[in-house]
């Protein structure tokens, strides 16, 4: 392995030069309009897969961005890893809020910034240059290695199921290893053991066929901002806790030991506050911060939109009002059942004075690992050589809905095995990794390679 | 008169080809990019103001867009009238809902479509056109005249004020004439004796530094746009009641008798509801559709915006929720009253997890006209010979918050002479001006110089 790492030292300046290009790809699924970027993003992806050394490269059609595969399976006897990642990105809005452009990737203070640095460009691309270093040093790798890059993790892995249900046979593994997430914070290195599920929405009302004169016919016909806002405040009490009915059913309460274990994290309230720059940090009643990020759920307002919205006043009556709304859940919580609970009572709680759409954007369910294997515990090993320190467990509050489709459709477990920080701003404007990080992160993959062929 | 009359009558023609002209020009008050628009406004309002017959016009300064003044003053011992209007509209988004566009004039069955064709630019320009008659036939008016037209009707009236107390002299009248509303409905000539006052928000919430990650973050922090929600769900009881303290102490109960005249009018709560494409009405419990427009008063929310409101899904916890709130109000509200009610409210409603910013934008106070006064009386003779039908008495939901200035600052009181129609979108896409009314107003103008001199 140390002709391995001593690459992988040597080598770091190439690597931010490299992971720049791979940056500068605009590839936000999101929006329509980067159809042809997502098409050339994949196409990047699966070049420097073949430059590395993996074999049977191909972009595999989907109904909507391809899913880039290619694998290295010479280590005969050894266990196969699957390694999952995603090539695309965020939307950047408000684009004013970028101190450097978002795609044009800058170096600051040791921290790569642009949107995909953290998430999750700047991990899958750790683990390609901990490919190559293996190749370049040893010519192989010491397990068998398949590799699958998505383009539609940040719009619900929509197709990525289906892929991985028409292709099962080919995709069998030991273990799913996937860098998507956050260490608990700089300098502690973490192993993530759970992840919260969601289900997100998209409501319009209508209240009249065109927006009205606020004077000639207020008071006299409802306005869907108004009725938006009685629906959405009908969501949620002041003490945080969720009122559509049946929505806790399925909870697995967080137990003591768990509880006692997160306590022992190193923890500032009012640091985590200054560093968000809230007023005052609020949440569930009776829950940590922590407990409220990870293993709680939420109900969250994404976006609002109606009436006259620029510079000065206009005195109208909307005759349209939007909201996109989300969940996120906890285990045991599934999201076809939280989806059905939830249009359910917002049919329930909106009144006849208007037109109610709901439309199912996207979801996913929770996750939680066993514990007691050894694929967590090789992981463990390679973040304490990669970083010098052992990590910490601990959960994750944002959602990776695959982890749950490969337990389930092909019965392996993940590793989840994140090198973000969580001040990393993964959805907001001024995206970066850090890039010590991003170096630990490589010689970790590279390592834990290693780790679960020697198990 | 007939000369004067059949003058009118025989270039009904070239009015609309000259109105096309006048609505041509973009005179949005409320956007600053379109200031050169509202200069460009103001000179052709003065110039048509010269051409028409018009003395001693002038463009004057304001710390806003100008005043433009001009006058007749020859008819000696006759009583003089104030013609008040505004060369400003309202924006014209959601621009993709006209059917032709805002700013090129077309005329459809009858009726000219663009911005300002109603509100206000047709009604002024309807003034101009008797005031020539006139002019052309007899070489003089049977009154002294004076006109102002404003720039800022649409944004509040912020100058007026300060330029009617600037020049109390100058500006002494008999009556002020006032075509900026609209009729009870299309066949029904009206006056209209009573307006509602307005005063407008803008409640700008931060709940964080930047947007967060929904999944990270959400759960741990406040979301301003659920607070948002929060607090606006709080303004109104679901009986449509106004929650905010002392909100109704100055409100003038409707007398039975004035209930009993508006429930003679043709009217029909299922056509009106169809007619705005409403699944059904609201209102405040206990009022009929016109009381709850023209007598009672309203909190509206007028515009939102918060987070991601592009297409597709976008897991993010918003730094940020905007809304645009008025409320308008009835005789003997006070806007400066209410504003400081409401702000208080607002205050106390904010929860300490977001910073609030409350700015006030504009107000106006409710109007109610003595109607034993003969000028009210000229004013249905001349409707009734221009329209062949005696108009019917009644109030406006809209503000025009100068009236109130008129009768305070210069003791003179108002005649609401209106030809809009209610479906004439006034402030929504497809604004509109019946061209028979337009006609028809031309007349009545004309004859109520005669009626106002004679009376």
């Amino acid at each position: 392995m140390i002709n391995v790492i001593d690459f992988i030292n040597t080598n770091r300046d190439r690597y931010v030069r490299e992971l720049k290009d791979y940056l500068a790809i605009p590839s936000i699924s999101a929006l329509p309009e980067h159809q042809a970027d997502m098409k050339r993003c994949a196409e990047w992806t699966g070049a420097e897969m073949t430059r590395v050394g993996l074999e049977n490269v191909r972009l595999v059609k989907t109904p909507g961005n391809p899913v880039v595969y290619g694998d290295w399976l010479h280590a005969e006897g050894a266990p196969t890893i699957l390694f999952y990642g995603h090539y695309d990105v965020q939307p950047v809005d408000p684009l004013d809020l970028w101190e450097t452009p978002p795609f044009e990737a800058t170096v600051r203070d040791g921290e790569i910034y642009a949107r995909g640095a953290a998430d999750d460009k700047g991990q899958v691309f750790m683990h390609f240059k901990a490919i190559e270093a293996h190749m370049k040093q040893n010519g192989r790798l010491p397990v068998n290695l398949k590799v699958i890059i998505e383009g539609e993790e940040e719009v619900g892995s929509n197709n990525l199921d289906d892929f991985i249900r028409a292709n099962k046979a080919q995709l069998g593994a030991d273990v799913v290893v996937i860098s998507d997430s956050a260490m608990f914070e700089r300098g502690i290195p973490s192993i993530c053991y759970g992840l919260r599920g969601l289900t997100y929405f998209q409501i319009d009302l209508r209240g009249s066929n065109s927006d009205l004169h606020s004077g000639v016919f207020g008071g006299s016909v409802a306005n869907p901002a108004m009725v938006l806002a009685q629906m959405l405040a009908q969501m949620r009490d002041k003490g945080g806790r969720i009122k559509i009915p049946g929505f806790y059913d399925d909870v697995r309460e967080l137990t003591t030991e768990e509880r006692a274990e997160w306590r022992k994290l190193p923890w500032s309230d009012t640091r985590y506050r200054k560093e968000l720059g809230a007023p005052k940090l609020f949440g569930e009643t009776g829950y940590t911060t922590n407990e409220r990020r990870w293993g709680r759920p939420t109900f969250e307002v994404n976006g609002l939109l109606s009436g006259f919205t620029g510079e000065g006043a206009k005195t109208v009556l909307p005759a349209t009002a939007m909201a996109k709304v989300s969940m996120r859940l906890v285990p045991d919580q599934h999201p076809d059942k939280i989806a059905a609970l939830f249009e359910e009572y917002v049919r329930k709680v909106a009144p006849k004075t208007v037109e109610l759409k709901v439309t199912r954007m996207h979801g996913g369910k929770p996750w939680m690992a066993d514990f007691d294997n050894s694929f967590v515990r090789a992981a463990g090993r390679a973040i304490e050589q990669g970083f010098g320190k052992a990590p910490v467990f601990c959960r994750e509050g944002g959602s990776i809905p695959v982890v749950s489709t490969f337990q389930e459709e092909l019965g392996i477990p993940s590793v989840l095995f994140g090198v973000g920080l969580p001040d990393e701003n993964a959805h907001a404007p001024n995206e970066k990794l850090d890039l010590a990080n991003f170096h630990g992160g490589i010689v970790s993959a590279a390592i834990l390679y290693q780790e679960i062929a020697s198990r």
